[in-house]
């Protein structure tokens, strides 16, 4: 019997931190995004030197509270997933632990050199930006389309970094250390500049024939930039007429009502429910078990 | 019989201020939009020391004079709509009123040292360039490509934040303040100026590894301006072939003359005319009656 | 009889020059193509101070060559057109006058103070490289594109500079004189470097205000440079569908070699060939008589 | 008989180095991929002063090491085909012997002097990266698009280059030598890296006139690079709707997983095997006898 309300207590607790379906759960995913957003901003804010000699004692506090609550987020994580190990291993749980540990960590390592060391743990925590990645499903499509390209992505990263070391080269020869092309990595690093049409202009060819080659490799660059915008292009385009295909031959077989309604389906079909089992997530809107193990889904 | 002249003197005020359809309603908006880039040249020109030196005078009365040629439509268009608030607190009110103010209180805010803040309050009378947005009717159909992808640009922009946010950090540690990257709110600027390809050089990493990172951001960047474009692409692409499906259609029931007119239609089918009613625009070419408030609507 | 001769002198002097069909005329094209590159090429050169100084005569002399040639070209295009009025006044006239006169000017304009204005009217030479436009007759799917998204890039470059004007002027106020941002003008010259993604870097914010503007500035700007591809790119797409259907079409009816030829007819069919009479060219390839005064053409 | 066996041995020498279907073939391929990387990433370390100055011994060790090995593979590349004189004057042949040679060169050109030209030789090992080209046979797709939009992407560079002509000259009178324009090259040079967004910024305008030529190339320079995305994405919208559509077909004949088989021929059709008789490679996977001369092939 208590074993029976423990679990329905944990079932609770699961529901309100994973799932942004029922009220409690959608609070609680706002107010942890609020809290993601605030620690970030006292990361940043500590690192204004002007800043954090006038505030310090108030951003320390800061620092502690947020600390502190995501110490309890992620312990109440743990104890509300059926197999903690899963949740402990997985990329989000590393993140959770990796953005709460570094305050703690200042208590065990003391001393004065350690303490330069210890920002930088501590501007790990920066990381929990990621933890707003929860809220990222509509990016589906997105993934997908990077996904469906994969390989012609990589045929392009492969051409920029070839066209890059050979450019490189090329310039170390013909400008030299004289003009700031100090060696052929920092030639080759010159190189994505310029051909990323980024432009720094911290190393800028000096010699006329140095200066025709960057006029080559940038024209060369500004082609370049066209293939990625493509491969997206063409995959968006792919996609977008498919799913109105998909709705066109709904639209012959019901009437239009029902259709927009599908169609709604079929672009945002995956709700933010987590397995209380095996917590995976991205379960279809009627599913009453869990695709993955077969255990039952809370509505 | 008096309220109905003054009814019908409104009525072709209101026509003249709000519609483009009649000669003198085209006129009003030539004249308009002559005043408005005349002021708005003048504004610059004041700024520019040199000029503002040896012109000051001439300046002055040019400024007087669009500030009360503005101040004069701004009440004839108060006084030719039937509800005056509707329009007071509409976008373009708020816009109009902005625009003119700010001459007329350098009257009451008088002394030596208020004059600066003085500046920045004439300095807003630049936003009467917004006043030119009124001609931009036409851009309905990029307006309709943003809103169809607004889900898409928001988790772009989103993965644009949350990478300039974890690359700003580590450039901060990698670089430090010897290196000019001050403080995360800086680095994370700069990341910015990195992935945006705009690269002003103002800050540029020095150490090798800061080098390497960011031959990562920049081919990062390459790589993500390809998004948005992918996106719009794709809009415009299925916008297209829906008004090239739609002639289509016609094409098989009709004969290709009037498809040509019918597709004209559909492509520019609204005009500029503003109910004298509720002042809402937009309406269909061959409407008898504003199909906001159902006012019979002049032609 | 002598005048028939000449008539036919006339007609071959023509062919030679405007058309590039024949042997005679294509060596011509070619030979034309060799020194207005040329041309450029010494203009490029004769500015460089260092080999100006070394090669001085054989530049001058090779100036005045370049002229005398050019001046032939342009005596035997008026003689061997029936309306020289018409070639005078053309574009292609204008520029072919504007390349050939600054040298002889430099006779009649003679003075030590003049001669630096004189320079620059030499420079207009450089507008011989207009003369290559000669062979751009490809591009006409290129203008197509731009003309049929006349309407939305207007609107694109209204929002870029409603844009730049706003924001410059905030950034006016933001970062003011102390910080390279002298006046309005330069503060929107800046903008536009900066929603551009150029970003020159002369010119870029100190303070933490300015930054955070940029930032919002820059991401703007990435989005903005979607708008244009994305228009060019749905432009291209719809052009080559329509073509790609045409040919389809084409393919129910004839043999697929069939559809090859005629498929190569569609998109280059076109020739070169300028009419004798008024100079119109673009003619069909099996043209007989000018399409546009009905003058026998020549094969 | 002892002929057949050398055969034999040189067949199966062919197979492991030009083929990349055999598990030794396979190997090889990767063995050779990490020592042209290793063999780069030494030119590259050496070129750093620091770097160089401690480890040169090694450097120097593994110089040779990679070019000894670079050296064998070079023979039995020639050993291994029936008529090297093919491969040797190929394009792979010829970076493969430039590779090899400048360590060589090293022993006969002598002298203190040489040591400068040497280590441009040296460097011509660069050119090892092009081998990596080898595994690039997925971006055919990618070549193909290119190869179908030759004639606009020439166009366009046209624009490109007559532009920057045109407006390189306008800098140069507006701005001056004062000003860094020193010559028309140096402006055209300087238009490129505008019109292209690179916008390096050691050169940038100082006059109001030349900031406001500079505005309106920056604004044609963001509709310039439309023009090769929407070429390259309308070619991939076009490519990839064609192999839809050729699926589609197939689909109609045949069941869905006999489908997905064929479109997978359909894309990757084409083995790494090269013929033992002509060196060609690109075979189908069924091919018995090679396309181009009709020698038998070994699976």
């Amino acid at each position: 019997m208590e074993s029976n309300q423990k679990h329905n207590w944990k079932t609770i607790l699961h529901e309100v931190i994973y799932e942004a379906d029922t009220p409690s759960g959608k609070l609680f995913d706002i107010l942890l995004l609020v809290f993601i957003i605030l620690s970030i901003v006292l990361v940043m804010l500590e690192s204004v030197v002007s800043i954090d000699r006038e505030y310090h004692e108030l951003l320390y506090i800061g620092e502690w509270v947020v600390t502190i609550l995501f110490s309890i987020e992620y312990i109440l994580r743990i104890i509300s997933v059926k197999k903690p190990f899963k949740y402990i291993f997985s990329p989000f749980g590393i993140i959770d632990f990796l953005s709460t540990i570094p305050m703690y960590l200042s208590f065990f390592i003391v001393g004065s050199q350690a303490l330069v060391t210890l920002r930088a743990l501590r501007l790990l925590r920066v990381f929990r930006i990621l933890k707003l990645a929860r809220y990222l499903g509509a990016s589906n499509q997105l993934k997908d389309s990077i996904i469906a390209s994969r390989v012609k992505i990589m045929v392009f990263l492969f051409a920029v970094m070839i066209s890059s070391v050979i450019f490189g080269t090329i310039m170390y020869l013909v400008e030299g250390e004289a003009n700031g092309f100090d060696n052929i990595p920092k030639s080759v690093y010159w190189c994505v500049v310029t051909l990323t049409t980024v432009g720094f202009g911290d190393i800028a060819p000096q010699t006329a024939l140095g200066q025709l080659i960057t006029t080559f490799i940038m024209i060369l660059g500004y082609g370049i930039i066209a293939v990625p915008t493509g491969i997206v292009s063409a995959e968006y385009v792919r996609t977008s007429q498919k799913a109105d295909k998909e709705n066109e031959a709904l639209a012959q077989n019901n009437d239009n009502k029902m259709v927009e309604h599908q169609n709604d389906n079929i672009t945002i079909h995956l709700n933010s429910q987590h397995c209380a089992n095996c917590n995976v997530s991205n379960h279809r809107d009627n599913s009453d078990f869990c695709y993955n193990c077969g255990h039952p889904l809370h509505h």
